[in-house]
């Protein structure tokens, strides 16, 4: 009907998806369905996350930088859960704009962070729209029996802690958008981090053994404390200045007037995929060992009070949040 | 960024999709994630599709039809490889056109078909596109361990059939686009199948039993048989009159003067949902009685043999058919 598909439904599949395919579970996608054997003792776990050009990514980002992040944001869901992935579902809806060559770059960032996270594709569908290109992956994981990590769950005494550096995905966001001055290499670190965040996988395990309620940082910190503030029926607190910064993310900060203001910025700015997550206190020395062990920075950020909602501290005093998140479209 | 999300991301999974996630294992659409306990002694069947208005379905659809429809193509896929389904993840790609009368109008249409089919919503995402509306399903089932039905196993010797009837869902797409003269409700009945077709779920049983390979008619049939002789390195044939049509198609084909031109449209067409399938001589009489008992209409129209592709006879000649199947966009 109206849109044409200049590569072909059939080619597409056989020459670029194919070769992605899960060795015996994808059947060579040539056979309408994946099979999966059960794995006994594990629940399966499952997500899936849509982007659409011109809203969650840049006309302008590189298409292998896209497929990547597409895999990332929701190998992010599942890291947070305490799951381990193993593969996905795509559906791509390409654009007129989606030849060959920019099938086989958006291919070439699947194949790259396949073998960086150890997934395979096990199916999916490629149709194509006369507006802009969408994406869509459903991601599939394990966990052991039970041991799913929801967001419920924070007690009143547990520590609030976060992965990695809170901010970048927010300030790439602005460095993409050529909203920033700063030097180049910071520049340049933070269109990286926009592009291609790091689902924090190796973190799983921890997550697994002492959090009590987790979620990866993608609306925004704030907010996302907020679904576990809501979920479990608690307070959640935290101190603004504990928030971890990159280097980056701090030589921006250095050029701010207004402190308070900055950081409300990078807390509230999203798009971040570390993982936010309460524990109790006295799991802290074994957490902080078991982030050591993989060179992964975690900061403790916060407190879980009784009460509901989220309260953020700068200087000690409660500062009011007025967007609580980023919400996409 | 560019769309604006007039209903709300979060409003929209709260107030219209809550209502629909499998009350254990999709947590209420609150944790990013569906937990699913594994199921001992089967496997995991997943497959995949993807909507686009304009290519995939009409602008003019009834949205609740549109996303039945959805649910179907999915649910086809899976009784043709003999799974029963349990649920799905949707991904919305909502046009600027889905405020929430529509949106409410795509729910109907899932709520509708999870009771008739017996899934529920297991999670997914709900985004914007400034382009027009496009959907896509993961659905899931199971089958017994190791006895998912492929579209390779055909054998020399295996005799051809296939459930229901054949064009319709060709014909209703003239009818929908308002091509065809023919009574209004033979009209109606033919944009009724191509707007919302029957997958054949009764039967997955019967296929797991006798069928050595199986695929759903979406392409159309020889297409789809051409992927099963594909498959299974064999030859299959077919003869054209004894392909079975619905009396609203056979309605249509009274009509026509030249027969075979016409009995090409009805097999090239696509768009059926109808199981086609391989089978044993020896299981023919046992596949009859259980179609039979579930008022399913069960047709042989062909058989396997040595060699390979298609070959379609109209009064017993070999025909060229120039147009082995319909490809979407």
């Amino acid at each position: 009907m109206a849109a044409v598909d200049v590569a072909g439904e059939f080619e597409t599949i056989r020459r670029l998806f194919a070769p992605l395919a899960h060795p015996e579970w994808g059947r060579g996608l040539k056979d309408d369905v994946a099979v999966v054997p059960s794995r006994p003792g594990h629940d399966l776990v499952l997500t899936k996350d849509a982007i659409v050009e011109g809203v969650h990514f840049l006309a302008s980002d590189p298409l292998d930088t896209v497929s990547r992040k597409l895999l990332r944001v929701n190998l992010s869901d599942l890291a947070a859960k305490g799951a381990e992935p193993f593969g996905y579902l795509l559906a791509c809806h390409w654009s007129e704009r989606c030849g060959w060559p920019e099938r086989m770059t958006f291919v070439d960032g699947l194949r790259a962070d396949q073998k960086a996270f150890g997934v395979a594709l096990l199916g999916g569908d490629t149709v194509v729209t006369p507006g802009p290109a969408s994406f869509s992956v459903s991601m599939l994981g394990w966990t052991p029996k039970g041991r799913t990590v929801g967001r419920a769950g924070a007690r009143a005494g547990d520590l609030v802690f976060v992965t990695g550096s809170i901010g970048d995905g927010w300030l790439g966001l602005q460095a993409a958008q050529e909203k920033l001055s700063l030097e180049p290499d910071r520049l340049a670190a933070l269109i990286d981090r926009y592009r291609t965040p790091t689902p924090r996988l190796e973190f799983a395990g921890p997550i697994r053994d002492f959090a009590s309620a987790s979620i990866d940082v993608s609306d925004g910190l704030i907010a996302d404390l907020g679904h576990m503030a809501e979920a479990g029926g608690v307070r959640i607190e935290v101190e603004l200045e504990l928030v971890p910064r990159s280097a980056a993310g701090q030589a921006w900060f250095d050029g701010r007037v207004d402190e308070q203001a900055a950081l409300e910025k990078l807390v509230t700015g999203g798009d971040d995929y570390e993982i936010a997550f309460t524990a109790r206190a006295a799991d802290e020395t074994a957490l902080r060992r078991e982030a050591e062990r993989r060179h992964l920075r975690l900061t403790r950020i916060g407190r879980v009070m009784a009460g509901q909602g989220v309260v953020a501290r700068f200087a000690g005093q409660p500062v009011p949040i007025d967007r609580p998140g980023f919400t996409h479209g």
